[in-house]
């Protein structure tokens, strides 16, 4: 690299962190007044941008064309081409998500609780808005509608700065989601992209953009949550990983228990939610181990198991220490017999992520245990780790799950991107000394 | 400093490294055990903890005496003097504190909503403590107890670092407390205090001691606040400081407005709720200002003012920009004359430390412009800033006040000291494709 080639590079960084502080300043400043908007507003902004998209499915298609084109001709593998890809039903759900998250009841003012002090003084606990949040996804082009509607709806700014390989396509839904914020009368500056291919601006928003992001939310694979976790300098909702563990107890019920497993493991594979490691109680194992392992197999999943596990099914391929550590996020699982309820506890305890774990058991007192041992975000009895999902909870759309312990914690709706205030009303109070 | 103190510095430094891991270890362990006790042994522990304190009074005292000698000897000023310094009525305060901690309602397996699914689903939200939480405090002792005793009740681990200053009546102290565990059952670890004046185990606590540390809580001045705030790689649940505005609006009670405005300065002035400046309505100066000022001056206040405020009372000296930015924390008052409620609201915006605002006014609509509008962790309605306060919340002791937007905002009580987990109860549910 030449002198010349290294004044440049830091002429073009130093140009856009001024361009990125720039964004920032504007987004706080739409927060302020986003803050205050009516639910009728957003809710309006919400609609108009739905129908943009509907009347101008043509624009986001020949967007997402330049971008599959580019990402083809870079030789992307095919699974990156179906994420990347939008089409028009993709583009019809959008819409209809859009709505739905319109249709949500507003978070902001909401009084969570309210007392009355002995002196007279009326205490409430009022829902109000983060302020500025900021996301990083890769190449899912509709999470820029839905990050940017559950935001919106919240009442907070965003700053959205998607894969370098969907900019064409994020900036056609863009465009609709500022047309709708235009026709609302609210900030344009509320929903802002990112629009430079340039890496460095993912670094400058871990740093806040000085002060101007008050939390990132990471959107993707374990590489970009593991770096966005490690250097972020604000507070950040996300899961690494979703390690997640279905334990059959001797109390279970033999038909839930298959029911469970399978939908836990094979529903859906490449979701946070999907089972990893199936623990077996080592008292049940004679009676449910061969029809777990049979269901598995007739499901088309490959299962790893420790010796016991072996044993009763030459298919079962040897798990090692990784297995009990490992995301799949494929059709695979690893099998381990335990020794009763507290041989999961300590099982999931040690090689969990602390996403979703459930217990399948008749026996309510083993079910309690579990229950209340695990610290997981959500903890499940005789039901399949799929359902953890926000609108699943019935909380509407979500924009990830967090297992982090502070603020967010489980599926992160729009509640959960409110912070509160305490609003205080006297006829005069004066505190004695 | 020579090449043999340079090496052992960093033997020090290393032998201080594994301890204070030891104690982290040893620490996150008893929060484990801790997150399952109940409510009997945790309270039976802090009634215990302050019968040792009445009973073995003269440990303390005694410990109390070597710290404050030295402090003389070193020539300490006698402000600090006295906040170091215990004496019987205050270890009887301490005990009494203990006590009230134990009959506060348990926070920990609360169920803070819960909701049945159509498909019969039923998802509970339950309150379970943070894990473990690092206090960082100056020369108050009496923060050993409350802080150990708000911990305990919220189910946390907790390890102190108090000021170097206080190391032997912390200890003394601490003692009480590690008894108070001891007879209740409960794991000594649960309550730890770091016993040396290494001031590199501060570094070490905001660098979360190898993951140990959940949340850093810093009771002190501005400038330990400030290095916690910057430093740490954990959450932080703070306030730099209590710039509190009182605005009185043209539609104020002139008594109430009196009443309230001396107070919230004059009643502690040394409190982060004490107010620091005071804004008045142009609209209402001519009936107000005067009045206002006679009343601060009469209760001993200093009064630093802008030119309008300066021609009502030739007392008044000359407030330039620094003192709209400054917390005083002393006998004297900012005053400026503002346009209105938004004239009001502008100048908190920019000046405030988003703790706690008050306006006056017998104009219920202009009372919920302020409310709304000002970001603040507490804003009020015709009451003094001084009620900013757990117990004057109701909330039972607290152990400070956070300005931060995210999971703990205004006063921390033992309910800000927990997070929740998602319970869901099932009876076989599987997620459909």
């Amino acid at each position: 690299m030449m002198l010349a080639d290294i004044a440049d590079t830091r002429l073009d960084e130093r140009l856009l962190k001024i361009e990125l502080t720039a964004l920032g300043l504007a987004a706080r400043t739409a927060a302020t007044e986003l803050a205050l908007a009516s639910a009728e507003a957003k809710n309006s902004a919400l609609k108009s941008a739905a129908a943009a998209l509907r009347e101008k499915t043509s624009a986001p298609l020949s967007a997402n064309k330049i971008d599959v084109d580019a990402a083809r001709a870079a030789g992307r593998p095919a699974s990156f081409i179906d994420r990347l890809t939008i089409s028009e039903p993709r583009i019809e759900a959008t819409a209809r998500g859009l709505e739905e998250i319109a249709a949500l009841a507003d978070p902001v003012g909401e009084v969570t609780s309210a007392w009355q002090r002995p002196n007279g003084l009326q205490i409430s606990r009022v829902r109000v808005p983060l302020g500025v949040i900021g996301i990083i996804y890769e190449s899912r082009p509709n999470v820029t509608a839905d990050a940017g509607a559950l935001c919106l709806k919240s009442g907070n700014a965003v700053i959205l700065r998607g894969g370098s390989e969907c900019l064409h396509t994020n900036a056609a839904i863009h465009a609709c989601l500022a047309e709708g914020l235009a026709k609302a009368g609210l900030p344009e500056a509320a929903i802002q992209l990112i629009r430079t291919a340039d890496r460095a601006a993912v670094g400058m928003m871990l740093d806040g953009l000085g002060g101007a992001i008050d939390v990132i939310v990471p959107r993707g694979g374990k590489n970009l949550v593991e770096r966005v976790q490690s250097e972020a300098r604000v507070p950040v909702f996300a899961h690494l990983e979703g390690i997640c563990h279905v334990y059959v107890d001797k109390g279970a019920d033999l038909a839930k228990a298959r029911a469970i497993v399978v939908n836990a493991k094979m529903r859906r594979t490449g979701v946070c939610g999907a089972a990893e490691t199936l623990l077996v109680d080592e008292a049940g194992a004679s009676r449910f181990l061969t029809p777990l392992l049979e269901a598995l197999f007739e499901a088309g999943c490959e299962i790893r198991g420790d010796e016991h596990v072996r044993e009763a099914d030459d298919r079962v391929k040897p798990a090692n220490e990784m297995d009990w550590r490992t995301e799949y996020l494929d059709a695979i699982i690893a099998v381990r017999i335990v020794d009763g309820v507290q041989g999961a506890i300590d099982h999931i305890e040690r090689y969990g992520s602390h996403h979703t774990d459930s217990i399948v058991t008749e026996d309510r007192e083993t079910a309690e245990i579990f229950l209340k041992r695990i610290d997981s975000a959500i903890v499940m009895h005789n039901a399949s780790t799929q359902f953890a999902d926000g609108g699943e909870f019935g909380m509407g759309a979500e924009i990830g799950i967090a297992t982090g312990r502070f603020h967010a914690r489980g599926p992160v709706g729009v509640e959960q991107l409110t912070t509160f205030k305490y609003i205080v009303r006297g006829d005069g109070q004066i505190r004695p000394s």
